[in-house]
């Protein structure tokens, strides 16, 4: 069987600071297009569409010292969510045709081990992108950290960081659903219009031009925040210590003004959460795929009705690979960014 | 009815900083001793123990920004927790000779919203004293956050800072109860004696001559920390993060180092809470007093038998109350800081 070629991106190094594009290199490999022998529960895959995440920034890092105890491999291709067609399957639950999403290496085709696939994507009336996002991991990490983290109840005040984000603009929309008072922030003026007019938020915030957030949330928030769904950290989370109400909670899903810095800023309101009774409740998503049927029946319809939205910003080919995934550290992408490999 | 002398402990203005003895006065005033007419639901107690605690601290600031919306008015007695005995009563529940513990002010006699009082004191063969401690609001504390906060597993790995204080020596031991391995944290080496020779925890750190907080932690606990019982904030709790273990809880009682900063420290290693799904909860014993019967059915067995033991470090005189109460703060005390204004 001929050889293809297989593109790939791969990490020169760890990281240190801000991720840059030439932190990785594009490569040409090949591939021989057919299962190996003895390649039980390995499946061969064709790369669709891949994921950039702020938590990919962590597996960057040199492990040692990082708050990810995994990371990349230096000089192999880095890996992600990302949606993939199956050519040949070694596993019994897959089969040639079949369309999956889960962890799989920023590569033209890889060999993956069955275990990396989250899921097989039975629902296709909605664009096969979307399972790098709304039904994929950010999808389940806004579902289960503002639901079941979060706790929320109706009327209550909810306050989002990085809102208009692949997480963000989610929770900002679920919270709206669950008839609780949603404010946003975000970092251009886009995005701010994107929260109000695209996702419905109450009020947004375009924290770049703020000088003082904390007079600012007590603006919008006179009795304080109950839910602050974080995925920023430092200065934002200092400020809404500050505001938050009586027994709130923070589910933290990220911190990504922190994964770049090599000496974190200090939170210096912690305090704060003794009296108010404040619970921070650091989560991993992958902690809560078993609620995916859940969320699926709770997501799709909403989806197909109009009623939520999803935002992406595409970069087409692998070789866009690096400035998208090194664009959502600088706030470049408007909404959920997802590099297209090929579309079929 | 002839008046007799009250001294009081007056606080002269909000504090800013550490408190200084300066900042409190002691003034003699007077008060009859009979409730004036139609002092319903008011009690008139004679004070017999005061409690020096750390959150008093709280209640100094200006309440504009302070982390305890409540405050002390200045020129007014300060109050906090204390045993007292019941002179005359107009509330039904108390007559008297009752012994009691609540809050009251410091001062010799008060008149008191029976409201105020927490519980009528029945158990009366253990030191009274003991119901500013063990028995009272820092045996609930270390009781509800151990148990009902940090939710303990037998053999689980537990830190406690402020560990000889008045709620951290009982961790300490309830933790050695439930099966738990313990390391505690002072400030001297008579605390750091105290917590493995009188508390039975099983290593201690005297954390003044520590330089690398961090790397004590990883020797004593090479397999993470489960139950962080959080009474001092800043450096303390840095260096806790980055020692978590999986799923691992932070009850926060209280972040003494902090109260009497004007700029409170940093703390950088927040992030760390994420891939750990690290539990932080702020919590305030006030809402678990429903739970006081069952302590007790817990805790006086203990005490009667000795498996239990309570450290006291007591001051003589409602005038040596300012010096205790500052005391407490430059860790003076060893043990629950007491100041007993009468024995009977």
């Amino acid at each position: 069987m001929a050889e293809v070629k297989n593109k790939r991106v791969i990490l020169k190094d760890y990281v240190t600071g801000f991720p840059k594009e030439s932190d990785m290199n594009i490569v040409d490999s090949t591939i021989t297009l057919k299962l190996p022998q003895g390649s039980d529960n390995v499946v061969l895959v064709k790369n669709l569409y891949l994921s950039c995440d702020p938590y990919m920034r962590t597996l960057m890092s040199n492990p040692q010292g990082s708050i990810n105890p995994r990371a990349y491999t230096p000089q192999s291709a880095i890996a992600g969510y990302g949606v993939s067609k199956v050519l040949e399957s070694g596993h019994k639950d897959y089969k040639e045709g079949d369309l999956v999403w889960g962890i799989t290496n920023w590569e033209e085709y890889s060999l993956i081990p069955a275990a990396q696939i989250h899921f097989k994507i039975e629902n296709k009336d909605v664009p096969l992108s979307y399972y790098t996002g709304i039904l994929g991991m950010p999808g389940m990490t806004a579902y289960t950290g503002f639901f079941e983290v979060g706790s929320p109840k109706k009327g209550e005040n909810v306050f989002v960081s990085a809102a208009s984000g692949a997480v963000g603009q989610l929770v900002g929309q679920f919270a709206k659903l669950h008839g609780c008072y949603v404010v946003g922030s975000a970092g251009t003026k886009e995005k701010v219009d994107l929260l109000k007019n695209k996702f419905g938020y109450d009020e947004a915030i375009n924290y770049k031009e703020e000088q003082d957030l904390n007079a600012v949330l007590k603006r919008h928030f006179p009795e304080g925040i109950d839910i602050y769904f974080e995925n920023v950290g430092g200065k934002t989370l200092d400020a809404v210590l500050l505001n938050m109400r009586l027994n709130g909670r923070i589910p933290v899903c990220g911190m990504i003004s922190q994964y770049n810095l090599t000496e974190p800023e200090g939170v210096t309101n912690l305090a704060h959460i003794i009296y108010k009774r404040v619970l921070l409740q650091g989560f991993i998503v992958a902690d809560f795929y078993h609620l995916y049927p859940k969320f699926l029946e709770f997501v799709l319809p909403h989806i197909r009705e109009g009623k939520v939205v999803y935002v992406e910003d595409i970069a087409e080919g692998l070789e866009k690979g690096p400035e998208a995934l090194v664009g959502i550290f600088k706030g470049h992408n408007v909404g959920k960014q997802v590099l297209v490999v090929s579309r079929e």
